[in-house]
């Protein structure tokens, strides 16, 4: 490809508004272009890096038996009224009626349109399991679009989903298509990802884990242990609490005038935020219910688990009800039937708190749970706080990193055969619904997050294995005829050496064209000037490490060769 | 890959409502799956076929040329503003409103989106021509979707942007692109094929082709010579007219009752349809005027020619005017602002003919035009007749036929690049609107014409080129551990060799397989038999000729190659 026809163009001017690196190097090197909100168009360059990450993505996917398929993305109501969906999903999918008035969605994810595929076709257990995928533009109304192709609207997904006689059978799978997520990841040049355990979502089912490369820009806090493997989306994260003991003392009530949050009550006291509990209060839209749910003062309330545990959305309000005393709710049994209490297991055995005493300005001092108020149950309703104890190894200390979400993994159960009545016929004969299990890859936010992770100053390094093009040919002076012959020379060898060769033909300075090749991320740029043919060579240079090396012309493929074993 | 696990099913049944052969065989052999009127979910053997589709036109598109983007599904409104085309267009166009309340489309053909892409990225003159191309889903709301894969409302497709900077540079590369069609469709294994002179519709621009495939199944009507390379769509065909002489006679004026049409005038007056005038009756509603279209009588009113000459929509009617005599309407200048006459060149120079007297119940006999009335203009708005003398070579014989557009390409002009501001300096440093070209190609529509077109009472007929899988192969008794040995070894060499196989592995009758390996039309069947093994042989079959040839195992490779080489 010769740059002078190149669609797109490189600019040095940073856009405004842009805060990832990809955002602002994709637009710069002319990779994408916005077309609004949340879509962008993709030019040449960035398709071709598209492209290598698809042909990753497939061979990986077909090593494990998937069949590729293509699901519609335009699709009726009915098919997503089968599985509840229609309803249970909001805003988020796009609807619309077609011209003959029939509630038409967008496609934001496929579970429905696989059993669909395969119901009526897949009735005999030996022919389970099987795993299909497609990849296929997705469309999202996210609220939230922002950082370039991190999050957008519009995007290229390859989704896929298995189909297994029983949990166990999908439970060896899923370990399988981990491994799989794994190699795509290593071939496409990330280093720093990791899966964690997260929450399934409204994808339904248990059992989910999350890839993530872990990058500052990223919006998912993850908890990582510094000694062992374990890392989870602190969605759902574990970990050992820290526990405090101390002998207990007299319960007294105290005025504490207008200090109700942790802060005032610790310096009222000079107390540590361990020494206190905390009421949060929610409501359950849906069963028409106020939440309040207590945990130590140090902590924070998770509400995906709070969620999980209740199995329903909560929303965190200003309490406005008779029998709750905000600022100074205390743990006791609230007899009311509109009210459900949550105590967190960072309570249990807590001795000597402060709380509230359920009586403006009163809070209770030296409070211990198991003594002076014993709840039903402890749940795990607490975040992990950076520097607990690993619960898996013992031992570890638990960070907190950022992470952007590059894939995601479900054993889904039976949800969606179940509810579209999907079966097969077991070894004995009796109706089963087979057991799913889902996977997901954004291939636009793998792009982005490869140039997160590999990029510096200059611009964009792409790892050599979906970089849009391998060489950077830049001639300088190409009005020396030497020049321009050696160029084109080269250009064909390398082309028919299979080379994907970046040509620039353009009659600009050095260092224009030099800017251009570290701002496009090109892995290797080969220098051919005036100087360097009157020793007939060449000048190579390794975009990842800014090596130079001078190189004979006639040994170029076989230094080329050298070079690609090293940072291919 | 074998079929055990192949995901889909092999039906006997013909499905009801079916018309097309690609639609029954897609669906019988497991390629196609409908999810709601005119969309359909494609199973691996259909992907497989859409795969190799696309990587030929990759191909094709990639050697004149032509650099791959993507272009989003949803755009805004005001993308489709720019060029007028969010009012120009109907409810063929998929409109909906995201959760900000923003009015959105999504893309039924890209050309807005083409010259966002490169509007403010393509300056000068010296960067021009480029063409940009994309293979993606489009989605169109078309109201009689019909022929399983023929007629859809989501499908992928390829569409291609040219920018040139004159109408000769366009004109030039519109002929590559033509060539670079045919032999895409030759390489699908497509042989009928022509390209007809179209009406360019709702893309702009004045000249246009269509690609079509010659099917009995098809939509449109196409005029071909008998004799040379001319042929056209219906809509904007030329033929040279029958002429009638005869010496003019004096007018005669008669009452004819009741008789109104063509066929009770020529019954009444014992003469042939060509010795009367026709007129019809058409409505514009948006200037509210009413079009009065006169062809002679033995001829049809051709009304894409209509609407091309008048520049706006015609709606044909029941006229209901106090000027207009229905049934009665004959040749006269209507002097009233609402009523435009329209005179076909088939009557120019006719005599004796029978015409309306535009009073009831009143014919005129042997009127003669430019003896009793000369229009302003005779203007071509005539369909042509099968039999017509060819226009282009003026000897040949033109045929109607039916044909399946699987394919057109626009002259665009400056529609859209001078409605959105797209502007170059020429080489006088003058700001031009660039000249566009663009170029379509349904794949689906493709992969069912190709079975349209290969197929015969037993099911498809792939070309070897674009088959999901090369070879079928066929071990009957696979309990016989001879024939389960030689199979899997054959399996395994054929797999090396490079060749794609289907592998029947399931214990079910000969005829059952046979009838399998027939309706998926996969080229060539290898039956291994326990009889075939004792002489070392196995059996091949070629779909498309039915021919069996008997080869030993050991030269099975050399057998293939020669084989491929014929029928490939």
């Amino acid at each position: 490809m010769k740059i002078s026809k190149l669609v797109g163009e490189r600019t040095k001017e940073v856009p405004s508004g842009v805060v990832a690196k990809s955002h602002e190097y994709l637009l710069r090197a002319g990779y994408i272009k916005q077309v609004c909100n949340g879509v962008f168009s993709l030019l040449p360059p960035a398709y071709r890096v598209q492209a290598k990450l698809e042909k990753i993505i497939r061979e990986e996917m077909d090593k494990i038996g998937g069949q590729e398929v293509l699901f519609p993305v335009l699709m009726p109501r009915e098919l997503w009224e089968e599985s509840g969906r229609y309803s249970s999903i909001g805003s988020e999918m796009f609807r619309f009626k077609d011209r003959a008035d029939h509630d038409m969605v967008l496609g934001m994810t496929h579970e429905e349109a696989s059993v669909h595929m395969v119901r009526n076709t897949i009735k005999s257990y030996d022919q389970l399991p099987f795993m299909i995928y497609q990849i296929q533009t997705k469309l999202r109304d996210e609220p939230r679009a922002r950082a370039g192709l991190i999050r957008v609207r519009e995007f290229i997904m390859k989704d896929a989903y298995s189909f297994h006689l029983n949990k166990e059978d999908l439970a060896q799978y899923y370990e399988i298509v981990k491994q799989a997520y794994f190699n795509i990841y290593k071939r496409m040049g990330m280093k720093n990802v990791v899966s964690v355990k997260s929450d399934s979502g409204m994808m339904g089912g248990k059992i989910a884990d999350e890839f993530m490369l872990i990058s500052d820009i990223g919006e998912d806090s993850l908890v990582v242990c510094d000694s062992c493997d374990y890392s989870a989306n602190m969605e759902v994260a574990d970990s050992i609490l820290d526990l405090y003991d101390s002998k207990e003392e007299t319960t007294e009530l105290v005025n504490t005038g207008d200090a109700k949050t942790i802060e005032d009550i610790c310096a009222l006291f000079n107390i540590q935020p361990y020494q206190t509990c905390k009421a949060v209060c929610y409501y359950l839209a849906k069963s028409q219910k106020y939440v309040i749910a207590f945990v130590r003062g140090d902590l924070e309330v998770n509400e995906i688990k709070l969620r999980n545990l209740l199995q329903e959305e909560v929303l965190p309000i200003t309490v406005d009800h008779p029998k709750i005393v905000a600022g100074y709710i205390g743990p006791k049994n609230f007899k009311e039937d509109n009210i459900i209490t949550i105590y967190d297991i960072s309570l249990k055995g807590a001795k000597n708190l402060v709380v509230g005493a359920n009586a403006k300005p009163y809070h209770i001092k030296n409070f211990s749970f198991e003594r002076d108020f014993t709840p039903d149950k402890f749940e795990d309703i607490s975040k992990v706080k950076e520097g607990q104890v690993c619960k898996k190894c013992g031992k570890g200390h638990l960070k907190i990193v950022r992470g952007i979400e590059i894939g995601n993994i479900f054993q889904l159960g039976t949800k969606y055969t179940e509810s579209m009545k999907m079966t097969v016929h077991d070894k004995n004969g009796e109706e089963i619904n087979p057991i799913m299990g889902c996977y997901g890859i954004g291939i636009g936010r793998c792009l982005a997050s490869i140039v997160e992770e590999s990029s510096d100053e200059k611009g964009i390094i792409w790892p050599y294995a979906v970089a849009p093009w391998h060489v950077y040919l830049c001639p300088l002076r190409l009005d020396d005829e030497n020049v321009a012959y050696a160029a084109e020379k080269i250009y064909d060898l390398l082309n028919k050496a299979g080379y994907e060769v970046l040509f620039d033909d353009r009659n600009v300075s050095a260092g224009s064209k030099f800017a251009d090749s570290e701002l496009m991320g090109i892995p290797i740029r080969i220098v051919i000037s005036p100087r360097s043919l009157q020793n007939n060579e060449v000048e190579i240079t390794i975009r990842k490490t800014g090596e130079k090396i001078m190189c004979k012309e006639g040994e170029l493929l076989e230094k080329l060769k050298e070079i690609v074993k090293n940072i291919g």
